[in-house]
C-alpha cells in the first residue's frame, strides 16, 4: 500500500486499450465527488458534486470539482453517470452543463428528478437517460451495468464500467442494510457475479472505513420514533436531511399511528418530498399532510413539523425556530427530534440550536441521547464483506479524507488484496489500468474551485487569506491630499477603521505624527505617491501594532493635487 | 425544575443573614467559570477562568467573565478560591488582579504554582494562601472547608462554604475515578459528612451530565499506551493537554518500560511539567528526559516526543509538525498518539492535523480508534452517586451549556430533589439562599468580555459583526476630491477593494457612472460631504450587489477642496 507523493509528473499518454481514471474531487475531502474515466479518447464522468465550505473559507458559497482537466475535451464526454441524488454527487452538474449543455445525464428515476428540479432553477433542460438496477447500457466505448445499492436516499446505484481494459466497479455511496425500508438491498448477488467475472478496479466509498462493525438497520429508527412520540405532550418538530426519504417515511408512519398530521417546513423539504411522493418513493397516507399555514387550526398534540436545519444551518427552519425568528414557535412541553447525524465541523452550530431550543423549554432528542439516526455509509464490517465477495484485482478507496482512504485501503489489504494493488490517490492523481494493474502514473492540476457570489473559479486562496485577515484583524483606510508643489498636506490625513475594539478617536492621536511624516517625506521632492503611501502605512502600522497589538489590513491612498 | 426567563428584574437588596450567589461565567458555556458569593456585605469569589473564542468571534484572543457587577465592590472581596489549575478556572485572574492587586488567592499547591507562573508573565506577584484537602479556613465571614476531588489535573479541590445562611458545596470540576493514578479519590466520606450536617446549596459540575454511565478509570490508559508502544517501529509523538500531569505520567512510564527517552515539546508543556516535577506531582525516572535539541543523537525507536496541540491549535507543536513547519519531522513508520478528548468545535482543526500526519505516512492513534483518553468530568452515573450521598436541599448545576445544566438538573430530580429546589440559572442570574431555600431573585448585566489585542472589554458584538462581514464579504474604500465651487471631481474617484474574487479592474467600468452621479449631486449646490458619500456608497453598492452578488462593507470618503 504505497502512499504517493504529491509532487507527481504530468501523466504520459494513455496506452492504447488501457483505461485512465482521474478523480477531480472527493479524494481528500467528503464532498465534490467526481471521477473521469478515459478509454480510446472518450470520457465517462461518474458524479459531479459540491463541497460545502468550512470556516476558514469565509463567504464562499460552494466548492466545485476542478473542471480544468476536461475543459478542452468537453466534446469527448459520453455522459455523466449520477449514482444518487445527494448534493455532494449532483450539485456540480449545473456548472458543468454551463460548459456544454448537451452532455447526457444517466441515472435512476429519483436521481434524475432531483437534478432536473435543480437544473430548472438554473434554466437548463438536460438530456437524460433513466436507468434501473440490472440494466446495461452502452455509453460509447463504455459498457455500463447498473447495480442497486442501499444508501440514505432511495434509488442509489453502483455502476460497473467495462471496456477492453477490464471492469471498474464504482460503488457510489452505499451501505449494506439487510432490512431496508423499501426492501431494496445492495445487490451482493450482482457483486458476486461481477467478482466471478473479474473486477479489475474497485472504487469504493471510504466514509465510514474507520468505524468498526456494522451500521444499524434503518428500520430500527421507526420503533424509537414511536416510543419518543409516545412521550410527547405537545408539538413535535423533527429535523432531518431534506433528501432522506426513508427517514421522513418513518416520521410520517409514526405521526399517522399517533393521530398527528404532518406539515413540511423548509423549501427543499417541501420540494423533494413532493417529488418523492409523486414518483412513489414516499407513501403518504390520505389526509396526513397539512399546510404549514394551517397548523394553528390544530391542537399542539395533533401536529408534527418535519423540517430542515438538522446541521444548525443559520438560515434553515430549525435555527430560526430556536432564535424565535420563525412563524413556528416551540416552548415547554414541545419535543424537537434531530433525526440526523452531526456532521463534523457543525458541532458549534448544532449545539447552539439545541441550547436555544432547550432554553425555550423544549425537550431535544438527538443521536447523542437516543437512537434516532443511523449512517448511510458502510462501516468496516460491511466493507470487509464487499472485499471478500468481490475479490477485486485493484482497489482505489474514494469518497473520504486521507484518513478514511488509508483506513479503507488497510481493510482491503486485510482481506488479501496485495498492498501494491491498493491505490491511495488524491484529487488530480492520474491512475492507469494497464494489463490488469492499476497504478498512479502522474497528476494533473486540481485545485479548489470556489463559487462566490456570481463568480465561479475566480476566488484565489490569497484572496481567502485576505478575507481571514480582514475578519480577524479588521482594516484601516488612510487618505491624504498633498500639494505637489509645496509638499504640504491639503486635506486629511483621514483614518477610517473597521473591526476594531477601540473607538475611531484612538487614531486621532496619530494624526499630527502622520502629517509630519508625510510632509517631511514630500519635502525632499524626490518621492512619488507610492512612496508617500508607504510612509502612511508604516506610521499607522507601527502605531496599531504597538498600541493595539493588532495587524490589520491597511490601504493608504495619497493624491497629489 | 423551573427554567427562568432571561428578562429578570434587578435584584432586591440581600436580606440580612442570607447568602447571595451570582455566577459571572460558566453557566451557558464551557469556560470562564466564576461565581461570586455574598454574605453580610462581603464577597467570596470561586474561580476566575477564561473562555476560548469560537469561529464566529474572529480575532478575539480570550473571553473573560464580566467583572462589571463587582468592579465597584473590589474592597469587599475576601479572597478568590481557585478549585484547580485549568485555564477555564484560573485564566481570568490576571485581569481581575489588574483591578485590585492584593486580593488573596486561595488554592492547593499545584493550582497556586500554575497561577503564579502565569501571573509572573503579567508581572504580578499575588498574595496567596495554600490549602490542602481536609483543611478549614475562615475567610472573613466565610468558613471554608476544602475537599479533595479527582479531575484531569492533580490537586483539585471542592470547597464547602458555611455562613449563617447555611452551607454551599461547590465541586469545581470533578469526576469520581475510584482508582486514580495518585490514589487521591474524590472524598465521598467528606461529602457524606457534609450531607449529614446538611448541604443547603450544591453547585455541581454539569459537563458530562448528558453522558450515561461512568467514566473509565485513568489507569486503563496506561496498558493501552503500553500496547500501542509495543507496535511502534520508529518515533512516537504523544499529544495531550499541557496540564494533564497524570496522562503525561503514564506516557513517561510507558516510555521508560520501552527503553525510550522523552522530550517535552511546546512552551506550556515544558513549563507545567517542570513545575509538576519540582513539586513532586510528576515522577520522572532519572535520565528519562532529553532536551528536544538533542533527540537527533538517538535512534528513532529510542524517542518519545510529548507535545501540545492535541486540539489542532494551528500554532502548537503538533499542527506545525503536520505542516512540516517544525524542527521535529514525522514520516512512514512513526506513530502519533492523540491522548486527549476532541473538544466540540475543534473537529475540523483536529482532523486537518490527522489527515496531514496520515499523508506524511504516520500512523495516528486517537480516541476514535483506541482508548487513549478518558474524560475529566463526572458522567450521569457518578452524579447520581453524589446526589444520593449528599441529599442536598437545593441544587444549582454549574459549568456547562444550557443543555448540560438542564440534564444535570433532571438527574437531581430523579434522586428525589424537589423540582422547585433545582435552580437553572445563567450567567448574571442572582440566586438568594434564604431560610434554606435557593431562588432566582433577579439578574445583573453579564456580557461577554473580549480580550482583543491590547484591549479588554472594549470590543462590542456590533464590531464583531463588522468583522464577520469583512471576512465574508470583503470591503471597498471609495474616495474622491470635489471642487467645492464647481462641483467637479478634482481627483478620483478611486476604488480600492479587498477580499473579492474579481480583479480590481472589474470596478473600473463603474468609474464614469460614479463621477457623473457625484457631479450631478454636487451641481445642485445644496448637498454636503456626507450626502455625496452616500451617493458613492449607493452607486457602488448597487453595482456590487447586482453584478457580483456580494454585500461588502463600503467606506466612502469625499473631500471638498
Amino acid at each position: 500500500m504505497s502512499h504517493s507523493h504529491p509532487e507527481l509528473p504530468a501523466p504520459p499518454p494513455l496506452a492504447p486499450g488501457a483505461l485512465r481514471v482521474v478523480p477531480l474531487g472527493g479524494l481528500g475531502e467528503v464532498g465534490r465527488n467526481m471521477a473521469v474515466l478515459e478509454h480510446e479518447g472518450r470520457l465517462l464522468i461518474i458524479d459531479c458534486g459540491v463541497l460545502f465550505p468550512e470556516d476558514h473559507q469565509p463567504g464562499v458559497d460552494l466548492i466545485l470539482p476542478d473542471f480544468d482537466y476536461i475543459k478542452d475535451r468537453l466534446d469527448d464526454i459520453e455522459a455523466i453517470v449520477l449514482t444518487h441524488g445527494h448534493e455532494d454527487h449532483i450539485g456540480g452538474v449545473p456548472y458543468l452543463l454551463r460548459l456544454r449543455r448537451d452532455i447526457p445525464l444517466v441515472g435512476s428515476q429519483l436521481t434524475l428528478a432531483f437534478i432536473e428540479a435543480k437544473l430548472k432553477e438554473h434554466r437548463i433542460t438536460p438530456l437524460t437517460l433513466t436507468v434501473k438496477e440490472g440494466q446495461t447500457e452502452k455509453l460509447g466505448v463504455f459498457d455500463c451495468e447498473f447495480v442497486a445499492v442501499n444508501h440514505s436516499i432511495p434509488d442509489a446505484l453502483a455502476v460497473a464500467v467495462t471496456t477492453s481494459a477490464g471492469t471498474v466497479l464504482h460503488t457510489g455511496d452505499f451501505k449494506m442494510d439487510q432490512l431496508p425500508l423499501d426492501g431494496r438491498v445492495t445487490d451482493l448477488r450482482a457483486f458476486a457475479r461481477l467478482g466471478e467475472k473479474g473486477v479489475d478496479l474497485f472504487m469504493v466509498d471510504s466514509t465510514n472505513a474507520e468505524v468498526p462493525g456494522f451500521v444499524t438497520n434503518e428500520t430500527e429508527i421507526g420503533p424509537v420514533l414511536d416510543s419518543v412520540f409516545d412521550t410527547c405532550e405537545k408539538r413535535i418538530v423533527v429535523a432531518s436531511f431534506a433528501s432522506h426519504v426513508h427517514r421522513v417515511q418513518q416520521v410520517l408512519n409514526a405521526a399517522h399511528s399517533h393521530g398527528r398530521r404532518v406539515a413540511f417546513v423548509g423549501r427543499s423539504m417541501v420540494r423533494n418530498m413532493g417529488i418523492a411522493a409523486e414518483l412513489g418513493y414516499l407513501d403518504v397516507p390520505e389526509g396526513l399532510l397539512i399546510d404549514i399555514k394551517k397548523i394553528d387550526t390544530l391542537r399542539d398534540d395533533q401536529v408534527v413539523l418535519m423540517c430542515t436545519g438538522s446541521q444548525g444551518e443559520p438560515m434553515a427552519a430549525l435555527s430560526r425556530i430556536a432564535n424565535r425568528d420563525h412563524k413556528v414557535s416551540v416552548g415547554p412541553g414541545d419535543t424537537v427530534i434531530l433525526a440526523s447525524s452531526l456532521i463534523p465541523g457543525n458541532e458549534n452550530s448544532v449545539f447552539r440550536v439545541i441550547n436555544g431550543l432547550t432554553r425555550l423549554g423544549a425537550r431535544v432528542v438527538h443521536s447523542g441521547n437516543a437512537k434516532v439516526h443511523v449512517s448511510g455509509h458502510a462501516s468496516a464490517g460491511e466493507l470487509l464483506y464487499c472485499y471478500n465477495i468481490l475479490r477485486p484485482k485493484n482497489v482505489m478507496p474514494v469518497h473520504g479524507e486521507v484518513r478514511h482512504l488509508v483506513a479503507n485501503g488497510a481493510l482491503a489489504v486485510r482481506t488479501g488484496v496485495p498492498p501494491e494493488r491498493v491505490v491511495l490517490a488524491e484529487d488530480g492523481f492520474v491512475i492507469d489500468l494497464v494489463d490488469g494493474k492499476a497504478s498512479i502514473v502522474g497528476a494533473v492540476p486540481c485545485g479548489y474551485v470556489y463559487v462566490d457570489g456570481s463568480s465561479v473559479g475566480e476566488l484565489t486562496d490569497a484572496e481567502l487569506k485576505d478575507r481571514r485577515i480582514l475578519g480577524e484583524e479588521g482594516f484601516i483606510s488612510l487618505f491624504a491630499v498633498i500639494d505637489s508643489g509645496t509638499g504640504k498636506v491639503l486635506a486629511g490625513p483621514e483614518i477610517h477603521a473597521r473591526g476594531f475594539a477601540e473607538d475611531e478617536a484612538v487614531f486621532e492621536s496619530i494624526l499630527p505624527q502622520l502629517t509630519a511624516a508625510l510632509e517631511e517625506a514630500a519635502s525632499t521632492g524626490s518621492v512619488d505617491t507610492h512612496q508617500l503611501q508607504q510612509v502612511m502605512r508604516r506610521v499607522v502600522g507601527r502605531f496599531v501594532s504597538n498600541r493595539l497589538r493588532r495587524r490589520p489590513m491597511i490601504i493608504p491612498v495619497v493624491v497629489e493635487a
